[in-house]
């Protein structure tokens, strides 16, 4: 299959639409993009519903099903974005989720004869607040860049950096769901149990070496029944779309709990998803070769395929940055701490999903895989202060003076990604944020 | 406090039932006991709704609801069991709990003036079949009986059995909610990747070495605000009960897949709990004093409580059963594998509570903690197939004289709990079964 056959009319860089700010340069939401998010007006006692990006408005899909100017599966898709979370239209299936992004595509586009009536379900998103954009009912944390695998390792098991598995299997572990939520939900530092290399005894305290990891989030849209393994080859049609995931990290308690079953408290504070969650027809364009090095263990035939090899990788931008409480009070803006890109990873979407279900697990419609943090191959395309402090040894040094080794009370983290090239629309996820409260 | 203190008229050894077969010596669900599960006559087009049972039969509480003969918080509490899952009920808090308890007690006791009309709410249990009891959101798996964790670590780390975190940390991991399935739910057996240790790269294919783990699952009712820890003080107060969990696990994939982030596919492919849920205020007559060896490292002060020391452990038998296919075949009954009890458990429930909230995680209505396997110190106490069989190196004798090393298709694994002593009226927990079907 090649990448042509999977573009429309959707992906025509040359669509313009009637929502002026949408068709401005570098816009994260151009007409060619349409994610999905869960909001209502700020403040307001409204119930959450569902909502499609264009430019700096978001269309209330709510009252434009009301409108009940759609037919078809496109209207039968409106009707179950009327609920506070996306799920039931997650489950319909790639046949709806097309045909409402090829309607409405065509209802925003300049001249389209909807313009007048689609206006009245414009809402700014300035005046709207965010909900989780799904129930998410399992989270599971991948581990699939190989240069994070690598560094990190280093710094919990020097003598044993990658281990023998990690070429072969798709490491991933479960993560907690409860404390997800989405961008701008604050949270206070974590306490918990650490031990210092040279202590006799763990201490009990607020944790000090607290980290940030850049991260996709992936969303499944329609699942699978328990006992039924998704295809490789299928396995794309599973997945909804994509986010900006921010899986803080408390490395000092992760260290000393982290055997043998894995990180717990580490990470069960908080994580963090940015609102819009980016549908995977819209970033068919940026499909690119997956490749595997010869030297290294061609994958198992449960996790190979054809189009993964062609299609497999996203070409996904992804930077961090960071406003610290001082630079805030100086109103000075955030800076970047780094940048990566998906295509760096080890394994694909599709084989996540195919080693996931492998084993009969079940994916039910809105559960989450993180993909690992995404750190590229150069030092400075690290997804976690971790790697760019060199485990706290090696201070960050901030334009204003400042230095960081791990996140301090105050700070804001701050992730964006995009995808950008010739021939196609920018493809932007908005951003995902939240900042650090001191602990109680 | 003491032990009385936590006992009220409903736990009378002298009560008697006009239900006749809740009378009955070795009865798992006398009038003391009167668990939670969610039912529905069986094959019936009902919807699932919340049931107690009592001897033989179970009272349908969405029935007796609409009778409307109760009042005040024992009406209030019925009203939230009208719905499919327990959880809305769960979240009412133990006062709820504790006023439906009582009025059910009061009703069930010979010569109580309800009895005619709770009798038309009465189906037996032989005509029922059971869901999920409540949705369950996360679900953890926490590690907490040391005989276990010594001689697994032995299997998995010859060298390093027993972490240094053990005694310090209840350590537990997020464990996979959706292919959680009730008693019954035959599953197929997972195929994965797994490697020898001689061979030099891993295989695909069923899994050789599956197994069980007997475990007690615990269930929050009321959860707690992100940020907002649990004190142990109060830890008891936000569990409803518990039932019995068989934490399936595939060892081979395991071994394999498990550093550094912990079992995943080796765990995801299916667990299984019992139906009913045994209420906290039901087991209260079995606390027991919980101790830690003086040569032990003692609790941290966040997992340290008089009341944790005076009544924090449970006296709950558990005991596992296999019944082969050949035994099956020839109709001969299933046999025992082992017994231990959940009083030789290293941490207590009020401990896992407050450890697992103490970095902030929330907890939400339904959410279920796994004991992890109780072995006991003695090894036919052993909670799981790899410590009998000592990874397969000591085929277990079975009466019929088949032996096992791990599990083959057509092995149905039962596994029951009750507590018993003088004094006290014995409650059962029913049991949790479930048969291997042959890979694809």
């Amino acid at each position: 299959m090649s990448n042509t056959n999977l573009l429309n009319e959707t992906h025509n860089p040359a669509l313009i639409s009637w929502v002026e700010s949408a068709n401005v340069e570098n816009c994260d939401f151009p007409i060619q993009n349409l994610p999905f998010a869960s909001f209502k007006r700020k403040g307001s006692t409204e119930d959450f519903r569902a909502g499609v990006a264009i430019g700096d408005q978001v269309i209330d899909l709510k009252a434009l099903f009301a409108l009940n100017i759609f037919t078809g599966d496109a209207q039968l898709s409106l009707e179950q974005c009327c609920h506070s979370q996306l799920n039931a239209f997650m489950s319909m299936g790639k046949q709806f989720w097309s045909a409402l992004r090829q309607t409405l595509s065509q209802a925003l586009t300049q001249g389209s004869p909807f313009q007048e009536k689609l206006a009245t379900c414009l809402v700014a998103q300035a005046d709207i607040e965010y909900a989780l954009p799904c129930q998410i009912g399992d989270y599971t944390d991948f581990y699939t860049s190989i240069h994070h695998a690598t560094s990190v390792g280093i710094k919990f098991r020097p003598d044993n950096p990658l281990l023998p598995n990690y070429k072969w299997v798709p490491i991933g572990y479960h993560g907690r769901s409860s404390s997800i939520e989405v961008s701008g939900s604050d949270f206070k530092r974590p306490k918990g149990q650490t031990k210092a290399p040279t202590a006799t005894e763990p201490s009990f305290g607020p944790c000090k070496r607290l980290d940030y990891e850049m991260e996709v989030g992936i969303f499944i849209g329609n699942g699978n029944d328990l006992g039924e393994p998704i295809n490789i080859e299928n396995a794309e049609d599973h997945v909804f779309g994509m986010c900006l995931f921010n899986d803080w990290s408390a490395r000092d308690i992760q260290g000393w709990e982290y055997q043998p079953l894995g990180p717990f408290l580490s990470k069960s504070f908080a994580s963090t998803v940015s609102p819009w969650i980016v549908t995977s027809e819209a970033l068919a364009p940026y499909r690119v070769q997956w490749t595997r090095d010869e030297a290294d263990p061609q994958p198992l035939p449960y996790l190979e395929s054809q189009q993964n090899r062609e299609l497999g990788s996203l070409d996904l931008n992804l930077q961090v940055l960071i406003e610290t409480e001082t630079m805030r009070n100086a109103g000075q803006d955030a800076v970047q701490l780094s940048q990566s890109n998906f295509k760096d990873s080890y394994w694909t979407v599709a084989q996540m999903v195919a080693h996931h279900t492998v084993n009969g697990c079940n994916l039910r419609s809105g559960d989450m895989f993180g993909s690992g943090t995404q750190s590229g191959p150069n030092p400075e395309e690290a997804g976690s202060m971790l790697e760019l402090s060199n485990a706290g040894s090696e201070p960050i040094k901030l334009p204003n003076g400042e230095t960081r080794t791990f996140l301090e009370d105050g700070d804001c983290v701050i992730m964006k990604g995009w995808c950008k090239k010739d021939g196609a629309a920018r493809i932007g996820f908005g951003e995902v944020n939240a900042t650090i409260l001191a602990a109680d």
